[in-house]
């Protein structure tokens, strides 16, 4: 029987560790191709190239996976692998291993999560890992057995239409306290600027700030769990409209098989 | 009683047509502040500019409203705009005119609709504003009523939490059907890139496509109201997540109200 093939993306480009981490444990369950950013592309969000070309190159293949970055955004890398580079339809799509949380309202802006929800759009289950540290040489095995669990039971039953999920690992040295499906936490970025004078006296500014959670004390949110160690699980609607989405049926089994392997 | 302050942002520059048309309007209803991308940003989404710095450039006033330009997309216009720009906060965001269908999945990409739900991230009420003509000099007039129906509306009740409006017309050159509360329409992009071969050889690709209607007999969808001329109103939730979001209370009789003005 045919491996599934699974198509690997993210937002750090090809050259970051947390991509490498993500394909050595797909290639565990299925044929993996990665198609990344040739440059960094956080905070890209689903964002598209109309206006320029976009080049696809093959690089040195890793693990026994086929490698190509692509110059533009995460979505115009699942995009061109959808159209121009593999030769089967892929049966999931996993972006990360971001450098930097996607919980709360960074879902939003994450080019990981944006890669993950094109995904999405082309009917193919689809997921993000994120790991909340950003550091190039981040540990990141809080993630790996949650890629191991949730790549599985997204192989073996598929996801809800229009449907992607959002995981993020606490940036903790031990395993996680486990897994937990939970809902995004609202908040809200504070201080987003920092404001400079250039040598001729003009202002400019750079993006900065600290996230406050405005519901801390709401057990049920992703930022909950990551502040208390838990892997957070957050199934993502990829249609934006304000009527229900599907639940993903299997995936209360697929968090209990996380917890109970302790 | 001071004047309700609205900020009017798009994703087509400062320089688009759309953008006056939506200034013309407003200005009956509130004080205008206009902050948009120096450069077209067409297909930006909610990206970010994380990399790089931002500058603020104040312009000749237009009917009445202060304009200014950022080097950025249409997200990074609402957060300067309202870090660094305005001195009051806003009662209303609203994105447009743009200059083609923000209906279906273009939701997704739409720049124009990134800085509505960008707006909705900031807990104002939040409308994007599209029109399905890319023509610079369309004509807008299918627009015109829909904003002052809807504008006035918002800026009496608010919106819940979380939910921007999507708001199309169609490009026709008669006073639309009606205007309808819609879902988004199932669908995607098909033959998605234009292959070309440069003077050495190496393939690159350009982002083109047509879309394809996976729903055309469903009458509830944004994308058959455009077709059957009626103006389309989606509620879209920022959140993301695939819980519900809450309904838009005084949307069916702003519908209504809009619909027996003829």
């Amino acid at each position: 029987m045919e491996r599934p093939l699974i198509l690997v993306s993210n937002d750090d480009s090809y050259r970051a560790p947390g991509v490498h981490h993500l394909i050595d444990r797909l290639v565990k369950l299925g044929d993996v191709v990665c198609v990344c950013p040739e440059h960094p592309q956080s905070g890209q969000s689903m964002a598209i190239t109309v206006n320029s070309p976009l080049r696809i190159t093959e690089l040195e293949s890793y693990n026994g996976t086929r490698m190509y970055h692509v110059n533009g955004t995460p979505v115009d890398c699942v995009k061109l692998a959808m159209h121009h580079i593999l030769t089967r339809r892929p049966a999931l799509v996993a972006t990360g291993i971001n450098h930097g949380s996607n919980a709360a309202i960074n879902v939003l802006y994450s080019g990981t999560m944006g890669a993950a929800m094109e995904g999405a759009a082309f009917g193919i289950p689809s997921i993000g890992f994120s790991l909340t540290d950003h550091s190039w040489d981040a540990d990141f095995s809080p993630c790996l057995r949650a890629i191991d669990v949730l790549a599985a039971a997204a192989l073996e039953h598929g996801m809800p239409i229009d449907t992607a999920l959002n995981v993020n690992a606490p940036a903790i040295h031990t395993e996680p306290t486990g897994m937990k499906l939970c809902v995004p936490c609202r908040g809200l970025w504070n201080d987003e600027y920092k404001e400079y004078e250039d040598p001729n006296g003009h202002k400019f500014y750079w993006l900065t700030g600290t996230f406050e959670n405005l519901e801390p004390d709401n057990t049920q949110t992703d930022q909950w769990a990551l502040d208390h160690g838990y892997v957070s699980v957050v199934p993502v609607g990829i249609e934006r409209s304000a009527s229900p989405a599907p639940a993903v049926d299997w995936l209360p089994a697929a968090v209990e098989a996380y917890n109970t392997r302790h």
